[in-house]
């Protein structure tokens, strides 16, 4: 992994560990089934497009950690609710068991709940606000709702449990990805150029960007699970075709799938192309991106 | 009902329902599972302690109307979650079936989050917040997302489950109760307050008569489900009894849970009572709360 990659990873983690202390008291359980999903060592991709686009336009980590915070949050709760009985079902997450299989089914629910309000909270907090001033918090915190609900996330998942089992067009599976996964990483680089004070074009070259890498992303996913290795991704694979699902993969080809994926991501490395060597770290996360094994 | 109270609810109602309009398309079904929980037709008690605080600090209800409707959504997103399968398991809320009864788990489990989301874009559209200015804004939506997390509302509902069928002090009790409901309800208040612009002698006698009336409100309803008449509450009662539940009734003793009740609703049109007739409104509210029969 890329150096400044790897410092934005250490530093998100740092401030993740302390926004969901171990405490005692009555509610101990609670806290403790959020830190097991929030500290289970994803790969962090969404805080470090916020931090570097901040970096990009003009402001300091320091200003955005406490949004790209929130933004881990709300993916980590979106996957303790996923991985529910109700939902997909899943005993395992990222090698480990799931959030509902540890701490049964009722903490786990209330973990996710849980972790949306505190990606709200920590935005929120007087010194998160003092530091980027009101209206770039609010501004922030506003992209990050739209993101999680029923127009983002909540909207992807929606069309997911009722198109389950039926043949999608690939329009409509793009749709559903569009919520799913896209929305958040859409999100997370815009809200780094809100932080950071971005200027229209390179807002409107961070919305390319990560619109880009988003869908190229979840191609990748499904060529993984078509191709990959079981050991090195970390996680049960051939579950698409075991489950009869539509994916990029069934629906364009192997061959076609792992050549939108290269396109989407020379898009997105284009669309920052004018900002040179300050985008540097961002060219390279989008092509590493597509040839990541895991 | 007061006759300004009911201005109000209906004000609320209007702006909740085109808070939730009718879609097509792929995500109907989780804006219908939306729709069905929040226009349910509930007392809207927190909006309206919002709307009325808000009013007393000087402001309008205009401005404060998008935060009023963001707590209901909050509110609404608690009690799917809460009827769940794995959390309480029940069958019928306000005497309709369960929106999981409805629309199945997974639908229930995503408007829930739906809610929870649209909440805070509600808060943080750019209109409700041009309007009141992001200051505000940042604040009040901070103060919701506190009241709302786990040091609150999901607090409340992990210290539920906790000591689910263990006997509880009244300490422990009122604890949980705080979280539960008295957060929410002392959110409402504060978020009023924070809108109008009160100053810190309002928000301060806000702060004692929500705790005070939320306290009331829960013993009221304990009260309740020992006494009262199943077709004018609208739902079964003696549960706790048969539940074997810890409840105010079970551990005060019936008379002494009255009297606490009314002590409390005392002790909240005490705290106002220097604002005289500016305050009137919600004098009555806190009042209504302890003659309730439903």
């Amino acid at each position: 992994m890329n150096s400044a990659i790897q410092k934005d990873v250490e530093l998100v983690e740092k401030a993740l560990e302390s926004s969901v202390p171990v405490r005692g008291g009555m509610q101990e359980e609670v806290w403790n089934a959020m830190r097991y999903s929030l500290l289970d060592g994803g790969k962090r991709l969404r805080p470090v497009l916020a931090l570097e686009f901040c970096k990009l336009s003009g402001g300091t980590e320091e200003e955005v950690l406490p949004f790209a915070c929130a933004i881990e949050m709300v993916h980590s709760y979106s996957l303790i609710h996923d991985d529910l009985p109700c939902m997909d079902n899943a005993a395992y997450r990222r090698g480990r068991p799931s959030n509902h299989k540890v701490y049964r089914e009722a903490l786990a629910l209330l973990a996710g709940d849980g972790l949306l309000s505190l990606a709200f909270e920590t935005m929120l907090q007087e010194d998160a606000v003092a530091a980027v001033g009101p209206a770039k918090a609010a501004e922030a915190a506003g992209i990050l709702a739209r993101a999680s609900g029923a127009c983002g996330m909540v909207g992807g998942q929606a069309i997911d449990i009722r198109t389950e089992g039926k043949r999608l067009t690939l329009e409509e599976l793009e749709q559903m990805d569009a919520g799913k996964t896209g929305a958040l990483i859409l999100a997370s680089a815009e809200i780094g150029c809100v932080i950071g004070g971005a200027d229209c074009a390179l807002r409107e070259a961070a919305r390319k960007y990560a619109a880009a890498i988003g869908l190229a992303f979840q191609i990748q996913d499904d060529v993984l699970d078509a191709t990959g290795d079981e050991v090195a991704v970390g996680k049960t694979l051939r579950n698409d075709s075991v489950n009869e699902k539509c994916t990029y993969v069934t629906l364009m080809g192997l061959e076609r799938a792992v050549s939108e994926s290269a396109r989407l991501t020379e898009e997105a490395v284009a669309a920052l192309r004018p900002y040179g060597e300050a985008a540097e770290v961002l060219i390279e996360l989008a092509e590493s991106l597509t040839h990541r094994k895991q």
